[in-house]
């Protein structure tokens, strides 16, 4: 008699993920590889937070820790946000987790049943979707392009036939790099509490910005919206699986409950050496700078190799690229690119199922030597 | 406008947790407080995994790895079950994953479905019934107690008025200890196969076992079983969240899926490091004989105190004690027992509803010393 599967399990891959397969696969062989298509730091944490890994392990027991986490890295993450922010954070509302990802499994269950709506702009982080569907929790797209910065909007709600339960805004966003700037997102945040809108301000890269755009946290508007953020970006510890949330007071106990039974607790070494995180700022501030040579160098070169048109890159370390007039299936096309070329990126479609044939991700996390020989590979490229 | 909570993210709590806190609050008080409460063992990793770990903080990246887990580590997960039972298991089908926590999540959503229904033994790991309520599935107990060894059987199947899903058999099981031999899950897996009950084999405490019954792993009925292992328990590892799946090859697909989306990879350093812990056995099999004397100690010493019932405690280190001539509330009786004795202990209603508030569970995962001191601070209690 056949054994239960689910349905719900049948969840899309992450495309990215096959690709850099791909990449590895054609690396081995000993062909060049340019790697703009994985969303990871080139460089370790900071020296500071190894120094400080290395002492726990002679010392430390590695043990479970409180569920929310360990009060030292609480209180470091609560100071964080008056420091940068001006914003007070009691560290009790602050949950430690393995991963923003982990994050969003705790947030999405602690706030919606399923069968409730959660709406979120396309193109967007594919795993919301994916989480959002395994969990039985329905998705809702908001497309969203140039005319509104790829950011959803208090008219996109507006206009929804059915209401949503729920609204996810990244800034800056994944793929686009897109940030909302502060009155718009403060509208957005009142629209939602007024109209029963759960709201998951998505700050994993929180950090990571460019220009003109003010960075802002939904701390700012009030309590009640569920802060999501992580180690992984700016701090440079992808690896180390170390995120946090900022807790609406009304979710505390039911994410602390989650956690101790979905996850006991976040990796210990990770929590004891992230406190160090917090005194690093030379040395994050030069991988930033890094990014930033690393995005002039591919907005300078993009277009001489015919792609011309990209998503604003406000923040993040992403170039999203409208690409619709060399192809019109972008998995085809970034397949060739990594065979005829050696660079390696993502094709749009694992950020919006409907329009990313038409776009693709460039990457520009890595190293500048990745992205001088990208370049020059693409201006090369004979289409 | 009030902002959505969950119905479903209003699951229990770990007992055990509010039981540490008010340990913990009493230590800080300059108490004494021995700790029998909670299921980790005093001591760290073993030293070959601190010094891979120490070294890879100095060589290596720390970045995401494969969702299923770096290779080195698959296969040498794969090599234990060929060394320590005589099975071949194909290293793809093992995922790595943070902790038997999370494994458990991605086991339920690739298997079931919200309204499917899945059995196990009471007394059992609380997080089992947490966690599939949390994703929509029905939870159903069968209860156990000495005369089916604690263990689950094709009987209680049998009497069930509705068919289930799925069971879980965990061997050594949480909280009474018993391990199911070798012949009776045998049968009980050929009827799960029969009747399209997918089985999940819950084998954490593998590797912790004091005498009669054989060890045995459900791989050796056929691959069709979800086995779930960790390094938290045997390689002493609680705090670097790493445990491990053996997956059916109909789920392989939907559990790499899951596993790239809610939780993109374990930690890094953890699965470097732990390649090591297989290298070990000396210093563990020294854990085991340690956790051997303090089980003779409580064995020797709680009969003296008053607890003369004790489920079997084949393995693990558990000692689930029926204490219904003592109390008719073990909540209370454990509280007084804290306060006044600095004993702390699990009561048993966090391992099952209906008859925990006769039983109690004590630890011995800690110190000769604790063990020695809850003796003889129980026998001299007053109650």
């Amino acid at each position: 008699m056949a054994l239960k599967q689910s349905l719900r399990g049948a969840i899309s891959p992450f495309i990215v993920m096959d690709v850099m397969r791909a990449a590895n696969a054609r690396e081995t062989e000993g062909k060049a590889v340019y790697h703009l298509e994985v969303g990871q730091p080139g460089t370790p944490a900071p020296r500071k937070v190894r120094e400080a890994a290395a002492k726990a392990l002679e010392a430390d027991l590695i043990g479970y820790t409180n569920a929310m986490g360990i009060d030292p890295l609480r209180e470091a993450i609560a100071g964080h946000y008056k420091t940068k922010f001006g914003v007070s954070v009691d560290p009790s509302r602050v949950c430690v987790a393995s991963g923003s990802s982990s994050i969003f499994v705790l947030a999405f269950l602690a706030a919606f049943d399923a069968g409730d709506r959660v709406a979120m702009a396309a193109p967007g982080y594919p795993a919301y979707h994916n989480i959002l569907s395994a969990l039985g929790i329905d998705t809702v797209n908001l497309p969203a392009g140039p005319e509104t910065h790829y950011q959803p909007t208090v008219q996109m709600l507006r206009d929804l036939e059915e209401p949503v339960d729920g609204l996810i805004v990244a800034s800056p966003s994944n793929p686009a790099g897109s940030m909302i700037d502060v009155e718009t997102y403060r509208e957005l945040a009142t629209y939602c509490r007024e109209n029963g809108i759960r709201l998951i301000s998505d700050e994993i890269y929180q950090g990571i910005s460019f220009g003109d755009v003010k960075e802002c946290t939904a701390l700012e508007f009030g309590d009640d919206a569920i802060i999501i953020n992580s180690f992984s970006k700016y701090f440079s510890m992808t690896g180390w699986r170390l995120g946090w949330a900022i807790v609406p007071p009304d979710l505390m106990r039911a994410v602390e409950c989650l956690q101790q039974n979905l996850f006991i607790s976040a990796p210990a070494l990770s929590q004891i050496a992230a406190v160090a995180a917090f005194d690093c700022e030379d040395e994050l501030q030069a991988n930033i700078a890094a990014y930033a040579r690393n995005r002039e160098i591919l907005l300078e070169g993009l277009p001489k190799a015919g792609f011309t048109k990209f998503a604003p890159a406000d923040g993040a370390f992403y170039l999203y690229a409208d690409v619709r007039e060399l192809t019109n299936d972008s998995e085809v096309f970034c397949r060739r690119m990594l065979e005829e070329t050696g660079v390696a990126t993502t094709p749009g479609t694992d950020f919006d199922r409907m329009r990313g044939k038409g776009y693709v991700r460039f990457s520009f996390a890595h190293s500048e030597a990745t992205m001088i020989g990208a370049v020059k590979a693409l201006q090369n490229w004979k289409r």
